[in-house]
């Protein structure tokens, strides 16, 4: 039985990671931070919130931040938010934290990453999530979350609803982060990938906000091309999206405005981009089942070139 | 019989046209330049050049320099080195510079515009030049010279080689500036697009400098196809590029280092980019003459998409 109050680990203490963990920790949750950059500002001064959903200052993380997990107890929920080009950190970052019952959410993006965790930690303990959200670091130890915030839960082992995964929504829900759990995770990830791999993958190798890609009829065509390559792959999967998700995502993102992806500004500012995890796997995914996919593996092509030889 | 020191006017007194148009003044050679942003400066103070092939200064153009054609004189040869983007403005701005056997030289980039020119003012009169070459305008009246600089020219109307084409080769290269006439215009041209397609288009597209596009397997396979797909255009258009052009060309460019291409530095500092005359109209070509250019296409939706919606 998963406990009501599990206490909780968050592995990649960055925006994402750092706002959710610092909710639930303002929400009387016992949360432990592994950090890198900030780590002795979290550890000394704590977390400093900018949010939508109202301001906050964390008092002093103290002994529940930490630089490295052997510094870490065991928990009941490790939750993952390191960019996924950090997953062949997975066996020394997450082993030392599981006791015989832990769940491990991944909020990572793109295809894989429950895979990756079920082959190293069992299928058993994984959970997968979906954040929409958009929030940045703005300084060492401070956060501002611009908009949205939702998280979408499932088992990785369905069926994607569970007592745990109820459990987790609700204690997400009880710290001011709306959370559903899903009807199937698998849904869930693909209808991300229609908007991730053309708005990420083309923003980030043209350099281009979301509103650029939307302003001329190539651009407009370029994008329902991608989409429609991802609909056709997930179809192939098992996964059928329903009728209208491109207009509906085109639609939807037309009202963002000028938005930056999270891959455009991970360009702009010099870090890894997720290319495997959100383009990568879904094109090798569409290969092994016969989908012809030519603008997703342009749009690798295209990353490919772009984050590397620098 | 084309005189051996023509009057001169230079249409589109960028860095170009400003580098070519100051070496020919600065050798005795009477030259009328044609300005927008610089009129003021270069009419009062001149040009200031730095030069690989030495730096000068070259006394105030006063009334050598022109904000409109109709203060130009008729001159015995017209340079035009505008933006392929500008080519709407031929009729108003070159009309009134031309006499019955003005020649009209273009050093302008890509492919058609030595064909506009013949249509509005007769074949007879155009020469096209290739300008091999690295010039920035540094400031107001400013141009820093910093490295190549050969040109090479052509009669539109063939054959290439002609005693006019002889003239001006003779009159660049006795004021420092190397030039060549062709044996085969169209050759120029189109080896000139297996360069210009790949490291413009795509450097412009992907933000990336020559050494970048260079830097990874699939970047050197994407520039392999790109530029295959131009040398199969261009035999189907009767020009037979020779073997081994394409690993001569990235060979050379491989010795460039971080070289950002002209198109590139368009799109950082929000010019129009030449999309038509270097991508477009190669393309046009290919789908006339049936030639599968997937790659050409590609680059040039990812150009407009790039280009527009500012």
């Amino acid at each position: 039985m998963f406990p009501p109050s599990p206490t909780i680990a968050i592995i990649g203490s960055g925006a994402v990671g750092g706002y959710y963990g610092a909710r639930l920790a303002q929400h009387g949750h016992d949360v432990h931070f592994l950090l890198r950059t900030d780590y002795a500002t979290v550890r000394d001064r704590g977390w400093i919130i900018r949010s939508r959903d109202g301001d906050f200052a964390l008092h002093p993380a103290g002994d529940h931040a930490h630089a490295s997990p052997a510094t870490m107890p065991k928990v009941d929920l490790v939750v993952i938010a390191l960019k996924a080009t950090a997953n062949d950190q997975f066996p020394a970052l997450i082993t030392p934290l599981l006791n015989d019952d832990t769940a491990i959410l991944t909020l990572q993006n793109g295809l894989g990453n429950e895979e990756a965790l079920a082959n190293l930690f069992g299928p058993e303990r994984i959970l997968g999530g979906l954040a929409f959200t958009c929030i940045n670091r703005t300084g060492p130890g401070e956060i501002h979350h611009m908009d949205y915030g939702l998280i979408r839960v499932g088992e990785f082992r369905g069926p994607s609803r569970s007592p745990r995964a109820a459990v987790i929504a609700t204690l997400f829900n009880d710290s001011k982060i709306r959370c559903e759990v899903l009807d199937d995770l698998r849904y869930g990830r693909w209808e991300k990938l229609v908007w991730n791999i053309p708005f990420n993958g083309l923003g980030a190798a043209l350099d281009l906000s979301t509103d650029r890609l939307l302003a001329t009829e190539t651009g407009v065509a370029l994008v329902r091309q991608v989409m429609n390559e991802v609909i056709a792959t997930a179809a192939a999967a098992g996964v059928e999206l329903r009728p209208g998700t491109v207009e509906h995502q085109i639609g939807r993102t037309r009202t963002m405005g000028a938005y930056l992806s999270s891959m455009q500004i991970d360009r702009r500012t010099g870090r890894a981009l997720e290319i495997e995890a959100i383009v990568g796997r879904p094109l090798a995914e569409a290969r092994r089942l016969g989908v012809v996919t030519p603008a997703i593996a342009m749009i690798n092509d295209l990353l490919t070139v772009v984050s590397m030889g620098r």
